[in-house]
């Protein structure tokens, strides 16, 4: 059954959070709350589209969270690209982070009322996941038809979302990726800091420092261990990139 | 390996022409060839949606066809009724007919040119195919990544499509339905023609006078052998639809 043939190339692989959503616009956690882009976001879509096209990076295959704001970014950029008509695979454990109660909450006024260290243990400390959503209230998950089958988590930590993740990289992306195909990730900032802090080997301290910004597709160039030859990745708009991380790191700033 | 416990009941089948594309609009013959939606199409896309909300009929997985028009009309219906999140399957056996050296070339000349005979048996004979396209010519889709690996044609009569689209039918969405998932099929005139006519066992002859109207979603309620309870199906807003399939039926005409 082996295939003693030289192994094709490994493929490329473009990372792509979505572009803003009404929630990062009115600087609300959201999490596994399934909301729209803005019209920001929707621009973003397409100009990540048109980057992938210019840069002749062209996805076979495209990952996506079960998350619309993912989705349709996705669907906007490659509909740009013109690799609408790639396969799709859609998997929950490319969702976002789950903020527990946290989510629906107003960014600038949890920082107020928990003071800054609080707010920043639950935005970015590696395992402190924040409290547990209560079962039925209005942002939690129970009862989606999406997630039948599946436990939902009433909060996770990115430690929790690593945990989801990277066996799911191991089994299905991975494998996409050693077979030579080019796989775009539409996902969201942190199931994206969870792969990145594998990729990159980032420790568990540092990856707090690491912000990745909306909308614009992130390129990695692996070896045939999957390790990157190209380490942290190279943003199609570098400019653009280093200006939208910023800007996620002052959230929930006055 | 076989299961002995009852089956459990069959899945609902809906189908949806993709709704007006600019080749549409401007009456020029379409086939392979990936053009738009337009504005209308665009909304008809939405209306698509609703009725399928409202009217609980939700799909668990859908197939396209590897044509923009599908794919933007399944994209835009799904997020609609809030089933953006299902899985997705794309396949080139549910493609339009290919038109051969008509793509491109407007359907009111046609006739013209070649008169009301032979613009008809072009149209809606079974089996009496256009002349093919040329290799390399502005319509042809020799060379497009999306076909790799497969045989394109270079022109289809209704017959050819049967050919395809029936085993694809039989080994992938017929499965899904067995296993009781309602599956909505976004496709075109030709290719939701050829599963028409095997559903409801309509003559080479009688499926001449069938038109599907687009964007209108038609579903259909099968028994375990997936032979229609509802014989022609049922659309979920029939009186657009009869208006819509009129419309179809008059194309070409001045």
């Amino acid at each position: 059954m082996t295939d003693e043939s030289p192994r094709s190339s490994v493929g490329t692989l473009v990372l792509l959070r979505h572009g803003e959503s009404e929630w990062n616009a009115s600087n609300q956690f959201t999490g596994w709350v399934d909301v729209n882009l803005t019209d920001k976001g929707i621009a973003e879509g397409k100009r990540a589209g048109s980057l992938m096209r210019e840069q002749n990076v062209l996805p076979d295959v495209v990952y996506t969270s079960l998350l619309r704001r993912a989705i349709s970014t996705a669907n906007i950029a490659l509909d740009v690209a013109d690799r609408h008509w790639i396969p799709v695979v859609r998997d929950w454990r490319l969702n976002e982070r789950h903020y527990g109660k946290l989510q629906g909450l107003n960014k600038a006024q949890i920082r107020d009322e928990f003071g800054d260290e609080q707010f920043m243990a639950w935005r970015r400390s590696y395992d402190t996941p924040p409290p547990p959503i209560e079962a039925g209230t209005e942002f939690s998950q129970d009862g989606d038809p999406r997630y039948d089958g599946i436990d939902v988590p009433q909060t996770e930590c990115l430690k929790d979302v690593v945990v989801r993740m990277i066996p799911y990289w191991e089994e299905t992306i991975s494998q996409d990726l050693l077979a030579g195909k080019n796989v775009l990730v539409a996902a969201h900032g942190n199931s994206l800091r969870a792969l990145v802090k594998h990729l990159d080997g980032i420790s568990d301290d540092d990856i707090a420092g690491l912000n990745i910004p909306t909308g614009i597709p992130l390129r990695y160039d692996l070896d045939e261990n999957l390790s990157p030859l190209n380490p942290g990745g190279t943003y199609l708009d570098p400019d653009a990139a280093a200006a939208g991380a910023a800007a996620v790191a002052n959230q929930g700033a006055k």
